[in-house]
């Protein structure tokens, strides 16, 4: 039940397109690809913020290795020593692959006007991994406040300060990029329930 | 904007009934009242999924209380000492309580066919308090989880270890909550995406 993905306005969400009301029904479609193109620039400004503040969490959290010595030195902290950093780093780099991915593929369909895969397999794609990974990425900044806090009643932050603002930052830019991927999950499940219920992505 | 919600038969999803289709769309309300009867009894079992599942979470965490002594004996282990634990009890029981809630609305609009609260209020309160307890629920789950890998590599759990089992119970009760609690809220957006799209939470 595939459409061809080279004619989007044919089926811009028109049920039953009579000879007659051909007019009527190349007006509808011309609207319905104007609102879907202002969508999907919604959905690239929001899967762009997700980019820019999931990567600065993983840049933040994989540099974060403070004090002087060897890796053994039981002075010095590194952000892999600690399972729930490691969970917020590695979430963070996903976040960031994953988000420059759906970057490219939107451009690509706004520059196009077709979906880099067919067009069912890139509505589920977009909208469960969007699920998963905002999912994935509130569990990890969840984790790593919980550590966060714990290192503070702890003295290891009284010891070595840096390590202990270093590690909030990155898990606050986490919580900013999950912000921004459940807003694009949001709208990715928009376009699967219009999918699911017009045969189409576009949503008139 | 608001329908009359004493005539559910009358607007389901049939969007111009004219009178010499009368038998015809008749006959389409009767599927999809019953299409979406089916649909009602689904949420309606994750919703006691869920409500079975975070009750038990809570009330494994309210009851955390191990070690002999008044509540400040260095030796005795309570859930209010603990940030995450904290979050992971009231998180629980929150979710409980709104589960309880929806159950009661969902039985009512089994048997009587129409919503507790006005239509387009019922759907929208039920998808975002969904979305919203999910990762609150999830985001306290993921705490617990640290806190609790923290309190192993401290010598706490070595001093009271039934202390540190009952708040993995808890936690991962709490877990299978949350996996109930977002199957509902999924099918609670695609109600509101029909009620958007139709004007009716009947989805045909």
């Amino acid at each position: 039940m595939l459409r061809s993905p080279q004619e989007p306005n044919r089926n811009g969400g028109i049920r039953t397109p009579s000879p007659r009301s051909r007019n009527q029904s190349q007006f509808h479609s011309t609207v319905s690809v104007q609102k879907n193109r202002r969508f999907n620039i919604l959905i690239l400004i929001f899967r762009f913020a997700a980019f820019c503040f999931s990567l600065a969490s993983a840049i933040f959290m994989f540099a974060n290795s403070h004090g002087g010595g060897s890796d053994s030195d039981s002075d010095s902290l590194r952000w892999y020593h600690f399972d729930a950093f490691r969970f917020v780093a590695i979430a963070a780099g996903i976040v960031a692959l994953y988000s420059l991915f759906e970057i490219g593929a939107s451009v690509w369909e706004i520059s196009r006007g077709t979906t880099v895969l067919p067009e069912i397999v890139q509505v589920w794609f977009d909208f469960s991994h969007d699920q998963v990974f905002a999912y994935m990425l509130l569990s990890a900044d969840s984790a790593g406040t919980a550590l966060a806090r714990t290192l503070k009643d702890r003295d290891t932050c009284t010891a070595n300060n840096a390590f202990c603002v270093q590690s909030d930052i990155s898990v606050a830019l986490g919580f900013a990029g999950f912000m921004f991927l459940s807003f694009s999950s949001l709208l990715s499940g928009f376009r699967v329930v219009c999918f699911v219920l017009n045969g189409s992505r576009f949503h008139m």
